[in-house]
């Protein structure tokens, strides 16, 4: 990862690409000496097929073998459909619907692909009734979490990409910034630029992959950061307004916010950016490898104890981004794992204070052997977010 | 429902109409002898909260006691949100992020809010970590899923509403309708085009429970009824090509699919098309309440067996609509599920004939006791789809 350079891309995944996945959970396979290992998880299934699936409920399931096939279990009316996007070395097992009656339906194919003998593991977020059609002693294991916490060069490029579609949303939203731009004349006109992009770059981007979003909020409901009850809500002079632009294009994610001012900065909110700002500061010259991604939360949620802001805190330093926009790892206190190379965080400590407003940016940030390097490196100083 | 007047609303649920929900839940528990129901998906928890959370890691719970409170466990950062959306007698649970250290984490308040000889179930969605949080034994039964299939008058305005936004968003794709139309110049105008309606007609729109989709295929595509593969393709001469809007419109749902030619209809296209509109009528003329859905999917495909298209079914007849655009019940063969008043279906039997194309409709359909009321009533006639 030394001398990295960041090349974007929207290719589809190589065959070789798709076969070291397989292997990395082949080989935790081993470890644990399991014979099968169960996928239900819609972006597990599409981390190991580049298969995205209609979320509802036809199930779509793999059971990886360690020594024979991958089986994919789906819906026949998917077949095609799955035949044109999935790349590896899957062997599709057909059931026609959902429901169905019993001697034809999705479970009676599933319960086949095991046999005596067989240790079998499943995710923690297996639905009971994936699980309770599973006639085995089965383990809980998240092996394609956790391996897909580490990014591939490819994936890097991926990410790169999605954040080069993010930026040029943030700069849709700056180019109309002033006092009374609602939410609903910039958001949809935002998102519709970001998708146009994707779609005009890559008429094959997987829209079942894809979901752009940008919002904003004012500073007198930036405080309450999930607040999006009211989407007549306008942006407001000085500020602090905080814009969000989230979400993945083509099967990979990416998250850039920033908070920014109309006219001017106010008086009482120049000493909250500037202990966001330095709170921030921490994150990046804490995230390198080797860290404790606790104590990283701790040290950076610090900076703001120690300027009197214990009370002005509501999550977390960051959270992971990948296949989705929102995912682990995580920067949080409590979460004990090691930061490697190749992993990605949001880096986004926030203050919050209601009757001022909410302080935050956010950025899509790999770490590097050499360090954190931002994917979204919009300027972010008070004076440049100033319009 | 005799002499039923159909009214569109999106306004809010009112407290009764919650309350009458968390009513007929706890009398399913009263049956089954239940203290506790634990409810972790998301279209339930929205159900029975009028709340509706982000789908990322941080878990969002409703443990509904028999004689108790309502508790709501949710992350700290959500509570203002939840506090202005949320409608019903809830007791909320904080926790402060995840992940977090063990002691303040989410489960550790889970865990309080059973007790000793408490009889707790949970739905069969239940991912198997939340189940393993649960020191307790549990049974499994999905009284919402259950309660969700009988509509509310209330319900039943705001699909009517969703309906009205879908036919509005179909009309735009005709009065676009020409050869050589590209699915990335039609599709974001109908989307923009709908969601702009809903936010002006309601600022308070929740985003988070909207999400409205129109896509269509060509012939050489739409035998294959899921394949988006390729967003640069264009409608086609003649047809058939098939237009798909459906989603959810402010927390209900709605479909509406409509097979159309261009200039004229193709020799090849006529029979099939004659075939599926046999279909749908057997469809509407035998979904009457007291009928088996099973059997209603078993007649609608006789008529295609009968017709020699066996062999070119590729799903059940219908899925159920409410807070969700996809879900139970289910006009499928093998589900025994009597018909009742005040459930909603698609009816949409659907042909697919490679080299000549797709041939299905879908509307959105009341089940009443006078028969089905059809509530996206736009032309079905191959006259009145040649455009």
């Amino acid at each position: 990862m030394k001398d990295l350079e960041i090349k974007s891309s929207f290719a589809p995944p190589s065959p070789e690409e798709m076969a070291g996945r397989i292997r990395t959970i082949r080989e935790a396979m081993s470890v644990s000496g399991l014979t099968h290992y169960v996928v239900t998880s819609p972006d597990n299934v599409f981390y190991l097929t580049n298969f995205a699936n209609y979320v509802h409920e036809r199930p779509f399931i793999l059971v990886i073998t360690m020594d024979g096939p991958i089986h994919f279990l789906v819906p026949k009316l998917e077949i095609p459909h799955v035949n044109i996007r999935a790349i590896g070395d899957l062997e599709l097992v057909e059931y026609f619907e959902f429901p169905a009656p019993a001697k034809t339906a999705w479970d009676a194919h599933f319960r086949e692909l095991f046999s005596a003998g067989c240790a079998v593991s499943v995710e923690s977020h297996c639905p009971l009734y994936v699980h309770s059609a599973i006639n085995h002693t089965t383990t809980v294991s998240d092996i394609v979490d956790d391996a897909r916490m580490v990014k591939s060069e490819y994936e890097i490029s991926r990410i790169a990409y999605a954040s080069e579609i993010a930026l040029d949303g943030l700069q849709t939203v700056f180019d109309k910034a002033r006092p009374g731009a609602s939410l609903f004349e910039v958001s949809p006109q935002c998102r519709t630029h970001m998708l146009t992009r994707a779609l005009f770059d890559n008429p094959q981007t997987n829209m079942l992959a894809t979901n752009v979003n940008c919002v904003f909020q004012p500073p007198s409901v930036s405080h309450d950061p999930h607040n999006f009850t009211n989407m007549a809500m306008s942006m407001e002079e000085n500020g602090p307004n905080v814009v969000i632009i989230n979400g993945t294009v083509n099967g990979y994610g990416t998250e850039v916010e920033r908070t920014f001012f109309l006219g001017g900065i106010s008086e009482a909110s120049k000493r909250p950016f500037d202990v966001m700002m330095a709170a921030r500061a921490k994150a990046y010259e804490l995230a390198v490898p080797g860290a404790s991604m606790s104590e990283v939360d701790i040290a950076v949620n610090d900076v703001f104890r120690a300027a009197g802001y214990a009370d002005n805190l509501l999550h977390r330093t960051g959270h992971g981004i990948g296949v989705t926009g929102h995912e682990g790892p995580f920067l949080a206190e409590g979460y004990e794992r090691l930061i490697e190379p190749g992993m990605f965080f949001t880096i986004e400590p926030g203050l919050y204070i209601e009757g001022i407003g909410g302080f935050r940016h956010s950025d899509t940030v790999l770490i590097t052997e050499d360090g954190p390097v931002n994917l979204t490196p919009f300027p972010d100083t008070a004076e440049a977010l100033t319009f």
